[in-house]
């Protein structure tokens, strides 16, 4: 995979923020130059939002987290990025503007973003002297979790600045999407404007307010265009049918007065303060960084839920989540080879996901156990058993498990389990972790498993091979010094 | 809650079919009156895909299900029904014509609820001698699992038709949204008529195919609208400067030639076949059912990851699904009350849900423990530690499990538990489980749990009150006469 390798973003405000967010969690460094006083606020906090959400969204391990540099000016921070991100405000003339600066100071092979929403390229590379690198990069907010991106070259944009852009995009778990011909507004913000138009008739016609116009999304295609967008759900909508009879009868629903959008509202004082008052109601005084923490903890949850789609092969947004970690696992599956040998291996660290507690906070019984099987599938993979020797057609099984809870974890806590290995032998593979809450190192729960190394074709069990084995029992002879810990070989309802 | 005792659908397609499936599976008895032959089939299917959903969408207990009769005259149907639904065709001719047959049949009291995408409900009953009692009740497709109902009234429809139909939908999970003002296609279809008009221009003009389109929606906005729609979602980018700050700055947009709309494009032969090719392509051989199964899965993994979302308290749809599970709970909660006492409870009945699987079809670890904590739960509720008792304070924790795997289960696998209540004293509660393969009554895995009883709030244990102790001993006296389940008292690694 094609990787940048240095990333500068110019602008940091909500947009860029969530762009210099997604790179330093990539593991790129970033330099940033924003002469706005607040700057280094607000991409603070939006990198605290989006590491709040990644903690939560997977635990696949990530990379060290880049460097971020505030620079003094515009040519430090671009002199040696091979991305440059322009997330500057929406004039033609500042953007082309900022972007000769940019022309003037980077690398010639630098790949040049800009994240307009609706400018043509054509117009923003009009005096650049090398245009031909020049491409829109229009991301969407918050542009850390949501992970399109779209691509539209200018009339002296080149087809390898396009290619290259979208094989950038990858490594950082985004989704490029090429727009074939620039026009106004590319094509999400085109959808978004003609129901945004629509919308604002609605509400000054007093049909409905915002929350019931929210409400009448959220609880029905909102839900469909998560997974499918458009066309696709309207082909299951044909049915047997079939996509070409569908459109055939929508056809006369186009002669039929379905729209005010052949007029356009007057968005005035009148009209705004009537949304702002409606949209202060359905708010019911949550403020919005709790607004912000609700809708990126339902984002985490509905892209953990596509990830689960098309029976565990993942969908859409999911799809491209496990395909991140996959690359992450495959990557970062060796961080922890040189361990310690006095210690239990420390394997995985994470937060207390909002789709794992119950309605008093609490991480709910099952959900142990899901950390407790990441903790063995991360000492698989440390031990050679990865996604390629298990699609071979060999893994270790899971065949028995005692978990004790001694304490519990709450929504949003830190925690981190500890791996033993109590003992291997060409078939059985005896382990005990320990979940602690990461802040107080209090042990929380502990979990004691058995495994088997089974040929899953043949649903039987088979010795292990002897690569696998030598790094096991590496770490099963430098744990084999440490005390016993307590609670292994209990059973249920023994005394203390 | 006022539940619908009988309901009377008029018109078996997609919709009706829909419908009926929402009824049967609240447990109301439906007859149907379509004189289509295939009539039969085309709801027999939607029903099989409905059954298909809600065993993965909620481990709550269902009611029995409905009744459900095919009749030959239209009258029959709606005879002694409360709520009758239309769905057939829309031609304001043939609705009206049909409504005045259902509004000669039926019950002076019965609701009649039209399932019109667009047409006035003032045209609709202009001829019924009981117009008072006629609505729009505009559902979305899937309708056994999109929550939402548009409400709207016409010039006579009666404001105590309006309320009782928002009332009837909460019994059934739906959610009722009443529209203030009747406009042709309401508020969902006139957004959907928007945004769809944009996308036939975008590809009519060829800036992208209909998979580029989907992906930009799925890939980003998709994901916001599914859990806050447009206006809640645009107050958080508007950030810290506030929704009429956003609202001002959007203004000037709406004077950019950001949309096609003022302009109807023509869906001629040509456009269709561009569509349907493109639609064809992107689906990639996969079949309307399989479509159909993913999107029902995917549905289900997002409404079940917002039941999660707001920190346990669900959001939106999800928040919608946890009070229609807490409603089955309360009233199915004692089906099992009279018990076999010769053998152990069989409390769980569910199927293996996409969102359980790994990448080859077989249910996660964690999963396994995660039915075992329903079924301990169901049993709590059999013996009165119900959501109510829990909020008064006292619970039962588990303090300590042991698993054993037996066998696999795959997805889509039809799968139940036992409950086998080794003892019980004051504070403590000794269970085991198994879980069996339904369809061979194989035993795939079994738990044994130690809980302990509770006060939530000081955080001990305290002994359970006599009510509760005398209902789980008369079964644990009963379970004592069985013999001895084999693994109970087992250490992981022990030999058989």
């Amino acid at each position: 995979m094609t990787r940048i390798s240095k990333a500068a973003c110019i602008g940091g405000g909500v947009i860029g923020g969530g762009w210099i967010a997604r790179f330093l969690l990539a593991g790129i460094d970033v330099d940033v130059f924003d002469p706005h006083p607040e700057a280094g606020r607000i991409v603070g906090e939006v990198i605290a939002n989006a590491e709040r959400a990644y903690a939560m969204l997977t635990g696949a391990p990530l990379p060290p987290r880049g460097r971020l540099s505030f620079t003094k000016t515009l040519a430090e921070a671009v002199a040696d990025a091979d991305w440059i991100q322009e997330s500057v405000p929406e004039r033609l003339d500042l953007k082309r503007r900022v972007l000769a600066e940019i022309d003037a100071a980077a690398r010639p092979d630098a790949l040049i973003g800009s994240s307009t929403s609706g400018l043509l390229p054509t117009d923003l590379q009009r005096d650049m002297k090398h245009p031909e690198r020049l491409f829109v990069a229009h991301p969407y907010n918050p542009v850390y979790l949501l992970p399109l991106v779209e691509i539209v070259g200018g009339e002296k944009t080149s087809a390898a600045t396009i290619q290259a852009a979208m094989q950038r995009l990858v490594p950082i778990g985004m989704k490029g999407v090429h727009i074939a011909k620039e026009i106004e507004a590319f094509v999400g913000d085109r959808l978004l404007e003609a129901l945004w138009r629509e919308a604002l008739w609605l509400i000054h016609d007093d049909i409905c307010t915002v929350e019931t116009l929210d409400d009448v999304i959220r609880y029905s295609f909102g839900l469909r265009w998560a997974q499918m967008g458009l066309f696709q759900t309207y082909r299951i909508a044909g049915g047997e049918a079939g996509m070409r009879h569908f459109l055939a009868q929508f056809g006369p629903c186009l002669a039929w007065p379905w729209t005010k959008l052949t007029d356009v509202v007057d968005l005035d004082d009148a009209l705004i303060e009537k949304i702002g008052r409606q949209s202060d109601e359905q708010a019911a005084g949550l403020s919005i960084r709790e607004l912000e923490r609700i809708r990126d903890e339902n984002l985490v949850g509905t892209l953990q839920a596509l990830k689960g789609g098309d029976g565990g092969k993942g969908w859409g947004a999911g799809k491209l989540l496990k395909e991140f970690e996959q690359s992450l696992w495959a990557e970062g599956g060796g961080a922890t080879a040189s361990f310690d040998p006095s210690k239990p291996l420390r394997l995985i660290e994470t937060k207390v996901s909002p789709a794992w507690v119950d309605y008093n906070g609490h991480m709910t019984e099952h959900r142990y156990l899901q950390v407790f099987g990441d903790t063995s599938d991360a000492l698989l993979r440390l031990i050679g058993v990865d996604l390629a020797y298990v699609e071979a057609g060999q893994s270790y099984y899971t065949v028995e498990t005692h978990i004790r809870h001694l304490g519990e974890a709450k929504l949003g806590q830190a925690i981190h389990t500890t791996c033993r290995i109590l003992s291997v032998d060409e078939k059985r593979l005896h382990l005990f972790h320990t979940l602690y809450d990461t802040a107080t190192n209090e042990a929380l729960a502990t979990a004691e498993h058995m495994l088997l190394h089974v040929d899953s074709k043949a649903g039987r069990t088979v010795p292990a091979p002897a690569a696998v084995l030598d790094k096991t029992k590496a770490i099963a002879n430098a744990h084999a010094a440490l005390a016993l810990p307590e609670g292994v070989g209990r059973h249920v309802g023994q005394k203390r």
